[in-house]
């Protein structure tokens, strides 16, 4: 018995498609370099098995998170080389004393250093270790503040021997070409590199490696594109699908009198109809919010979801589908070819990312491409 | 250096508040026996060690939803006993063939036939194997619909020499005290068990132990309240809080000057204050749809959040905090004694068991009580 059999739900992960999203986005580097964010488990996908494909493709810059994902990481790409930087973006947890910071060595991490206060332990720490410094420009999030940026400035000796690997900032609004909110960060941005002459820097996420070429820098740190995201929201999606989602049939239910379906009896079946229950419900990361609003695709047909997402279960109406199609055992896409992860978010009323990141432990996983080819 | 310090969220469960809301619902019961529903990993709580304490206080009777699940708890509670009856919701899959029959006995599940189908091939497979039979009500979901209780009602046989368990229905409006579904739903269940004399029947939810005794039977099924979630929406909760979630702050930013905060700047920042960065995000299961409306407690002191939650980070306005009190280190309450499951519910706009069961991956977990005490 395949552990497909008692799991009613089947993610398929396409490492193919994930490195060709990779060597496009590449592409598009007029000269620069190109890493991948994988944080998060890599967007809820595997980020073992995504960085080994990543990594053998030409990969060499991998951004996470946290620290824990970073010392996992390392270990994931210990056996297939050592060439990798792998940066932590929320830096070395400096508020945390030398453990933190020794970890960053010991798994040869490159913090990334969000504040004067990160610099100073960092220098004091190990100046020679490779680290980043963030600077924000508009997020408010992470990074420095202008007014750090001032005072190292004017004292430029905070940063004097540190081993500085990359500048970094972070855009708010690059899925929107037109906001004037990048070109004041681009700006920002200048003026905060003029006080790291020679260092590379990092800006451009997804979507501004679809911005004017300005946006590049050195290197780019690409995430939700990879993954099959749409960078270009406002234009056809120029990635390839990395994701399918199949939910199995579970029972298909004849409804000859009006009836209520689900909690709270929020949808009334008025006609003659047939309605099929599906193993995927809100606690494998199919959203709630999709309640009355999510479809799925059985074969070529569309088939919409009727009433309430529930904790392990969704049902759909297959009303108008021929015979022999609805059946028990069944597989309807969630996610593939005819309904897309930014299809999915849509109707959530999110982004693909979290549709992504909040994909849950029990399906069937299967990974094409990469080290299983 | 710990686990704690590398993560920069904390989750921490209580396992005694567990079992003293189990021995709270089988105190409600009037003579029946009560189980526990540890589905989805006991509401992403972790279903072995949830299982094991409630074990050890005395629950035999465990429902989950897939048989993968299934099988995962036969293995947890096979050290401290196997007296466990546990009852699998989604059943044998008998369309999977024999196999999936088969793992239910190898593992001594008890599948819950939900179809004349389901019947008909376990009874052909292994009769004497107890298994329950699911009644649909009023879900249209899984379970017998009226048409096929019509035709089990002039064939009889298709149930003799099978072993039942229990004969279960499930509640569709429970939380709902004044639903009239509630009532409808205990009359066509009392119509449907007239088939099954002397088998003992499994109704009640966690809410429909607050109703009248009526709905009680021979074995309650409650899961939502085990977990701290408020069973009687309209009233006080009686349920001891379980979970206990903390971001760690990172960074703490002034700001000076008008400034909007994270990505499409959708929070503006008018006045002098100061932002708070915490290091959990949508990826950790704290929900995109709490941007700009989630709040948290730092002690005494609520903080609202503000601007987009984002994959790994949440900005809280910490401006009116004394001095000292928002550092970076500190952690803040996302569930906590005074922001409860159902009020981080409440602010997404969903319900207490998505918050649970979308409980991501990257926590530092903390388990008090059950075997660790």
């Amino acid at each position: 018995m395949t552990n497909l059999a008692t799991c009613t739900g089947t993610l398929t992960i396409d490492l193919n498609a994930l490195t060709a999203n990779w060597r496009l986005l590449k592409d598009r580097m007029n000269g620069g370099d190109c890493g991948a964010s994988i944080k998060a488990n890599a967007y809820g996908l595997g980020a073992d098995l995504a960085a080994k494909a990543l990594y053998a493709a030409g990969c060499r810059h991998f951004f996470v998170a946290l620290l824990n994902e970073g010392i996992s990481l390392r270990q994931s790409l210990a056996p297939v080389g050592n060439e990798a930087a792998i940066h932590v973006l929320c830096g070395p947890q400096t508020d945390g004393g030398k453990a933190t910071m020794a970890a960053c060595i010991e798994h040869q991490l490159t913090p990334v250093l969000n504040s004067l206060e990160d610099i100073a332990a960092w220098k004091k720490f190990d100046p020679a270790a490779p680290a980043d410094i963030h600077i924000d420009t508009g997020m408010l999030r992470l990074g420095l503040a202008p007014d750090q940026l001032a005072l190292l400035e004017s004292e430029p000796e905070r940063i004097n021997g540190l081993n500085i690997s990359h500048v970094l900032s972070h855009l708010a609004s690059a899925d929107e070409s037109d906001s004037p909110q990048n070109s004041q960060q681009l700006q920002d941005f200048h003026r905060a590199l003029k006080l790291f002459p020679g260092i590379p820097a990092s800006f451009s996420n997804s979507s501004a490696l679809f911005l004017k070429t300005d946006y590049q820098f050195d290197l780019a740190r690409p995430g939700s594109a990879l993954y099959g995201i749409n960078p270009t929201p406002d234009k056809p999606n120029p990635m390839a699908q990395v994701v399918r989602l199949q939910g199995k049939i579970l029972q298909v239910r004849d409804v000859d009198t009006p009836q209520s379906v689900g909690y709270g009896a929020t949808h009334a079946i008025r006609r003659k109809g047939r309605v099929a229950t599906v193993g995927v419900g809100y606690a494998d990361g199919y959203l709630r919010s999709l309640s009355n609003k999510g479809f799925g695709f059985l074969g070529t047909y569309r088939v919409p979801l009727v009433g309430r997402v529930s904790m392990d279960l969704i049902t759909f109406d297959v009303t108008d589908l021929p015979e022999g199609i609805a059946v028990p055992g069944a597989m309807i896409d969630l996610i593939g070819p005819d309904v897309t992860v930014d299809d999915v978010a849509a109707a959530a009323d999110t982004i693909g990312y979290e549709i992504l990141t909040g994909l849950g432990n029990r399906y069937h996983r299967i990974y094409l491409g990469g080290d299983g080819q």
